[in-house]
Order: C-alpha cells, then sequence, then structure tokens
C-alpha cells in the first residue's frame, strides 16, 4: 500500500497512526500542500477531490477521506479493533471522531484559512479563526468523553477517538491554543506512548523539513 | 426513540432519510436554530456540542453527530443496508458521505457564516463563501462517483452517500447554486420518489414554518 499524505496534515496523520496500529506496511508518497501538489492533475488523477490523504491499496485502488480509511483498514484487519464493539459505544467513539474530523479540522484547515487570508482578514483575525475553532472542537471531545474513564479517551483500549484526538491537538499546539483540558493531555501522552502513534507524528516524517 | 433536530439542518435531514429508510418509528423534538436553542442549558446537557442532530434511544442514551447515527441504526437494525458489503465499496461510499458531512456541510452551516459576519463581511461575500463551498464539494462527490452506474450514487441501492447527497442539494438550491451535474440531480430525483426520502425533506417538518 502506499499512503498520500503529507507531514503535518492531521488528516494524514491520523490514517498513519490506523496503519501502524494494525502492523501494515505502506509506503509513503509525498504532497507538498503549499506548493499547490494536491491540485496537479497526477494527483487529481487520484483523488479528484484534491485533498490528503489518499491510499492507494495493492490492486491499484484508491480510497479517501480519513475516516473512511481508517475504517476500511478496521473492516479488513480487524485485529486490533479500532471500535469497541456495542453499537452505542461505537457510536460514541464515532462522534467525537467526527467531531474533529467533520465540525473542527475542516473549518480550520490550510484552505480555509486561506479563503479567509483572500478575503483581506488579518493574520491575527485567522489565527483567531483557527483557535477558536479548535477550541471549540476540543471542549466537546472532552466534555464527550467525560463519563468514559481509562487511559485513553474510551476506556483502556485505543480507538478511532483518539486516532483522531492526538493529530488535532498537534494543531492545537501549532496555533497556540492553551490546553486547557487535563483529560484530553493525558490521554495524548499515554497515545504517544505507544510506538503507533509516536512513529506517525509529523517530525518523523521523512518530507518533514 | 426521539430526534432532536430542526427542519432545515441538513444533518437532522440525513438523520431522519436514515430513520425512515429502517422502517423505525420517532418522536421528534425541535431546536430552533435561529433563537439559539441549541446553546440552552436543557440541550447542553444533552449534547455538549450544542448541534442538532441528537438521538435520545428508549433508555435514555443521547447519540450525536448525524454519521455516528446512521451508522448506529445500521449496525442495529442491519436491513436495509446503508452500505455495500465489499469493504473498499464502504470506503468510497463513506468517501462521498463525508466528502459532504466533513469537508462542505460544516463550512458553510450557520455558525459559520454567522462568524464571517460577525468578521465583517458582506452578505454577498458571505453567500458567495457558502455557494463555493457546496460547488466544490457537490463536484467532489459527482467526479467521485463517476464510475459507479444506476439509479443512486453507488449502484441500485440506496446509500449512506444518497443520504447525504440529498440534503446537501437542497442546501445548495438554498443558496442559489448552479446544479450543473445532471447525474447528481438525477440521483436526487431517483431518492425523493422514494417514501423515505420523501417523508423526510425539510418543508414536510412540523417545525417548517
Amino acid at each position: 500500500m502506499r499512503l498520500h499524505g503529507y507531514f503535518r496534515s492531521t488528516a494524514s496523520y491520523r490514517v498513519r497512526i490506523a496503519l501502524n496500529l494494525k502492523g501494515l506496511a505502506y509506503e509513503q508518497a509525498f504532497v507538498r500542500l503549499r506548493e499547490g501538489e494536491q491540485r496537479a492533475p497526477a494527483f487529481l488523477a487520484r483523488n479528484p477531490q484534491g485533498l490528503v490523504p489518499a491510499l492507494e491499496l495493492d490492486d491499484g485502488a484508491v480510497l479517501t477521506q480519513s475516516l473512511a480509511i481508517c475504517e476500511y483498514l478496521d473492516d479488513v484487519h480487524p485485529e486490533p479493533p479500532l471500535l469497541p464493539r456495542d453499537a452505542a459505544q461505537r457510536a460514541r467513539v464515532r462522534a467525537v471522531a467526527q467531531v474533529i474530523a467533520c465540525d473542527t479540522h475542516p473549518v480550520q484547515n490550510l484552505k480555509v484559512l486561506d479563503r479567509l487570508r483572500a478575503l483581506g482578514l488579518a493574520e491575527e483575525q485567522v489565527t483567531a479563526w483557527a483557535r477558536t475553532t479548535i477550541d471549540e472542537g476540543l471542549d466537546a471531545c472532552d466534555r464527550l468523553i467525560a463519563g468514559a474513564g481509562g487511559r485513553y479517551c474510551f476506556g483502556d483500549e485505543v480507538t478511532l477517538g483518539d486516532i483522531c484526538l492526538v493529530p488535532q491537538l498537534f494543531n492545537a499546539r501549532r496555533f497556540g491554543v492553551d490546553l486547557r483540558w487535563p483529560r484530553l493531555v493525558q490521554v495524548e501522552a499515554a497515545c504517544l506512548a505507544l510506538p503507533a502513534f509516536a512513529q506517525a507524528v509529523p517530525e518523523r516524517q521523512p518530507d518533514a523539513p
């Protein structure tokens, strides 16, 4: 398999964690977002949406959207599971993943911030936009996992919630968000103690500066 | 079950379709977004994220995030399935759903547009923002389903892709987006010919004006 991604893309980061948790070997191909390579015809032929990540399977098929890719990996390689067995618990885990992957990251990604700049907003307004978005998203996650104990978001097994949370905390730090949620920071530390997470961090990727 | 939603929320609309497709009876409770009822303590106690929809189960548990709710319904009531059996095909369907539920709708929802207004953007800039976002999202969907034939997004069975597409096309019309994708409009017409979709449209909900 070949993962088309970018070291600092949190959506790519999610898929790297999932691949590592499943113990799957993969090559990486790098799409330099700041240079606009995601809009080059060669990449658009793989993913017409022009976004990373895209996972190229051994048969040449290309899968897109980080959560869809993670669920695919979980469907094809069920161990260790990324979702609990109980349906309501699965829904809770997916909800936290979607708070991040739907309501948080897409509202503060490079594309949206560039659109705000193009509309004439000052850099401090753009940064404030990103911070507010991330703050609200992480605060919702903190409340949604409040009832669940354990080392990770939902107990003592890593789930898709952790796979989304840890990259979003990386982004929070990039934008100078006050990390006012002790539980989220504890979960992050527990995750980053695992090789699957530690090897997926942006600064350890070959395309990092 | 009781669905807390709003007639014009496309995320609520998705869940109404899924409930109808599964043939499940449900009550509706209405959260008037324009009046800010999603931020009232009574609602935040149900969904700390302050967003609709929220599905209250018969045991009092509350599920949030429309895609997580749809997948829950599919887990608990497998017939008719909302996703194909083949793992790569499931990933393709989920990807289209996520193009809409992650990259499109959250970037053009009421909350984001109100933030743009608060930053001093003119109403035509706000509308242009919504139109561009929706146009790009629908165009990506059109390309991602281009290889699949059939009446619906992916063949002759309704999937989670259709459940997301039809409400997003409703939003596209609201914002005056040029519907330049004949295939998407055909899929929409095929879906709206089904009672599960027809009964879920915003204008038929009890809280519609």
